[in-house]
């Protein structure tokens, strides 16, 4: 079943419900003018479509593999790459001043779903490579700028993240990797990094390594770590990739899915690095690079469940099976028909979730108002972790639509589910996002949280003339929300914030959800407002119960024993 | 990490939630004292820790093929299965007069719970034999019973059900697979089945396959299916297996999981068979059939669950990582805490409800009430569909508590998650499971349902003096779900039932969930009430929004049209 780029839904939350007509009104994005914008999502529509679409099944039945030190790709995986790279959309956000278009993020993250859709383990690439060029941006010396930004852009060089070690996941402040100063401006990089997405590839002319590691006086913890730039091939003055850099690909990993994207573990031996930002202040950078990432992340989830409901719906109106009426597909079907609406329900909320953190994104690039960084911030783990989970949660119910098809691989049903596994894992896990959302994107006394639900309520209100039902609902919600907010504020012993971290989260993306979907309601198309009286009824309900699993703190939680669960 | 049997959590559900002394109180099953019980336990518990488990990852990674027409089974598949035959497990529920140990399914059910979590792909030729086993008993003339039983039960042969054509899968009444008579009391079978667990092997001497097909003149539907065995090789008079029979396995699917179980396509070509029951009445052998698998695949999904909890609390107790207290392991983090809590809570339930289910089963067939006969036929679609989502659910959540290693193969989390995915599929999807309930099983008014109900309603308002909070909650659950199952029993339009039906088969399992819980709390066990606060506070208020769900009936849903989830 061929992909189609969902341009439509995007223009119309970007015209209808995420604001982005805010973003082209600043001096910095005035040239994203609505044709421009179309020609974009058209332009990108036709590459994810006819390009990149046909390579997706291909990645998952013939892996990236490991030949002789040097990472092989998947069959056609090159070509893939060289249409994103020609296309400009590796630097669509990138600064002019390095040859990037500096278009806002909004229309990035839009290409991205739609590249993430059609072949996610090769979109994978791209996604560390715009991150990386945002670090760099922000933090690496004019020199470096100059030396790999361009290259970046034209996809010549790809760009890797290289945080974890074996000890050190989700705490990264456990790691080992030392960085010994060479005198002349450079480091000697050493120890083994794992889970190194793209690490490898047999389609770029280097590959760019932004490695965490310790420097001698380095403190431990997050606060002695600082960020280097570690070439495979070390670039001369001209930026002409010349000696070998002393680092390899020890192997690649074996993964549920996201065959298509070689997972590596590296090994550094001395390898020559530059420092990126100021010495110890490496998690500073690799922050820039990761909360670009996570909504890029979220946003990856977004896309294949965009896939994975066209999948189901294409395959839900050619099978025939039962009594149905009409035309006597399984799409006829009551339950069928309810499994389809809350795929679709809940993709449109998350995209609109991604979409709305872009635009705060690009406010916040153009205004430098703390108000929209905050909103930026407070937004990125909900789009992180709530558009991965719909990714997983609408690939596995496109399997059930399946029926036992969904089982057989050549379906490609279940791929999508394999593939998306792992967003709600890489770019720190959900919980971790969670965390963050209670812990540090509420230290704020909850601004960021409050301002967003004072919108929604305002909005709410007003709608209750045209929909009352809807809008009330909608209300409802985000005052509830609200109350727990105040309550878990109010919670001194992080414990109690931690144990309920992750329906808080998904309590909020429901509200969220809601509000997008009230306002795509009340714009009076007929099947927007269908989709939204399904959303608002039927699902919405879910953050009473999140809520109430949110209040009940951690006392009860923290009882139950290490025993108790292995008894 | 070694799977270990959970003796002791079955063991107390039969003691003290579930009622297995009321089955052992009956003449028919006076044999299965609480010596004997403990006996198969523990001896069923050693097999399937030191024989079986070690098979789990081997049937994954070399999965079964086809070479030549024969199907080649993983590596020590053979002796797995020589284990569970020799064992004398295959037959542990079957009539003594073919052979069997006439022993309570409630026991087998245990074992089967164990088997499954230790290899599920090897188990699913065993619970398809005694689901044939079952059927022969009921349904075959004695000639057959006689000639096939006690080979099945030996495991010398092993049994499959062949109902599924490509245009026939949960609408069965569509096949096409046709059977002449030959004049002398036998068959030609002709025709595709596909979807065929262990549909050959290279282990036993002979494939028997009970496949549904159509007499000349059996009417279209359902109405018009017979079923018949047809043996891979023509067994004579005394049951040795001799001439091949003209049937072949044309192909073996490639699936998301459940590797080391061949699924094949079949290709009958004029097969010889022989009628087992009357001609036309094929669906009531086949659903005698059926309904015994069903609660094995639901208790399929309990098995794999466990395992995937044991394996999630196995890593948690060894990965350190971050500012744990305590142990430093992540299973002092909160939220880590919160997953692995909710899989044990999860886990224990649905284990309940199959065991209740089970119990059920073996009081009907004891006394032959139609109480116990209807409560039986209520469990049984709550047990397959509840029990194969928490083994989903589990299972997913289990490779996130191994962060970034969940999703490497080795680990083996993303393998329970894989293989327990079909469960929610096979012997009729979780949505049939559903419909079956609000529709054919609501049939008798609700009588099934009320009682039920009043059980819990009635030990919930006992509970209230020594566990006021807890009881309070389950009671006012459970009278929340009489009022919707008046509301759904109310509903002539089925659309109306069917549109909520999977919703509300997951809360009439929570409800039951929390019934569980609650007697669990009740004696005083401490460990046991921390688990059971946790499920009753915090999951067992999901009822709620399921059955909000459920009273919206049909009519917005169905106002959604093909076109718009098309768009």
């Amino acid at each position: 079943m061929p992909y189609r780029a969902p341009v439509g839904d995007i223009r119309f939350l970007m015209d209808h419900v995420v604001g982005f007509a805010q973003v082209t009104q600043t001096h910095r994005f005035a040239d994203a003018t609505p044709d421009m914008t179309q020609a974009i999502l058209s332009e990108a529509a036709r590459m994810t479509e006819d390009i990149l679409a046909p390579l997706n099944r291909i990645g998952d039945t013939h892996p990236a593999y490991l030949d002789n030190g040097v990472v092989r790709t998947s069959p056609g995986f090159a070509d893939g790459y060289a249409a994103i790279a020609e296309g400009g959309w590796i630097g669509m956000s990138a600064a002019p001043e390095n040859g990037g278009l500096g278009l806002p993020m909004t229309l990035t993250n839009a290409v991205n779903e739609m590249i993430a859709a059609a072949c996610l383990s090769l979109q994978l690439s791209p996604l560390m490579t715009q991150g990386q060029i945002e670090a760099l941006e922000h933090h690496a010396s004019d020199e470096i700028k100059a030396l790999y930004i361009p290259k970046l852009i034209s996809g010549e060089w790809n760009g890797t993240m290289n945080l974890t070690e074996p000890q050190a996941g989700s705490d990264v402040g456990a790691l080992r990797t030392k960085a010994e100063p060479l005198g002349n401006g450079t480091y000697a990089i050493t120890g083994q990094k794992i889970y190194i997405s793209w690490a490898d590839n047999d389609f770029t002319q280097n590959v760019c390594h932004l490695v965490l590691a310790r420097l001698p006086d380095g403190v431990k913890g997050t606060k002695g770590i600082s960020l280097f730039m570690v070439p495979k091939l070390i670039p001369d003055a001209d930026g002409t990739p010349g000696q070998k850099n002393d680092l390899r690909v020890v192997s690649l990993e074996h993964k549920m899915g996201l065959h298509g994207s070689p997972t590596a573990v590296m090994e550094y031996s001395g390898a020559k690095g530059w420092l990126v930002g100021e010495a110890h202040c490496g998690m500073a950078a690799m922050f820039t690079m990761m909360n670009n990432a996570r909504l890029g992340v979220g946003t990856q989830g977004v896309g294949v469940a965009e896939a994975a409901l066209q999948h189901a719906v294409a395959y839900a109106v050619e099978r025939k099976q039962g009594k149905a009426s009409g035309s006597g597909a399984i799409i006829e079907h009551a339950d069928v028909r309810r499994m389809l609406t809350s795929m679709k329900a809940d993709t449109f909320a998350a995209r609109g979730i991604t979409m709305m953190n872009a635009v705060a994104i690009d406010m916040a690039a153009a205004t430098n108002d703390p108000v929209w960084q905050a909103r930026a911030a407070f937004l990125t783990p909900i789009s992180k972790a709530f558009g991965s989970d719909v990714g997983c949660e609408v690939s596995t119910t496109g399997i059930q639509v399946h029926g036992g098809m969904g089982f057989i691989e050549e379906t490609g049903a279940a791929q999508y589910a394999r593939d998306v596994r792992v967003t709600a894992i890489y770019e720190g896990t959900n919980g971790i996002q969670a965390l963050d959302l209670v812990a540090r994107k509420l230290m704020d006394g909850g601004d960021a949280a409050f301002n967003l639900l004072e919108e929604i309520e305002g909005f709410a209100e007003q709608a209750k003339t045209t929909l009352p039902v809807l809008a009330e609902t909608v209300w409802q919600s985000a005052e509830t929300l609200r109350e727990t907010t105040e309550w878990l504020i109010a919670q001194d012993d992080l414990d109690h914030r931690f144990a309920g971290a992750v329906p808080y989260l998904r309590a909020f993306a429901r509200v969220l959800g809601g509000y997008i979907h009230l306002k795509s309601a009340l714009t009076g198309d007929a099947a927007r407002q269908r989709l939204a009286t399904f959303y608002i009824k039927r699902m919405l309900p879910e953050h009473a119960d999140l809520l109430a699993h949110v209040r009940q703190g951690a006392d009860d939680l923290m009882a139950i024993t290490a025993e108790d669960l292995a008894a």
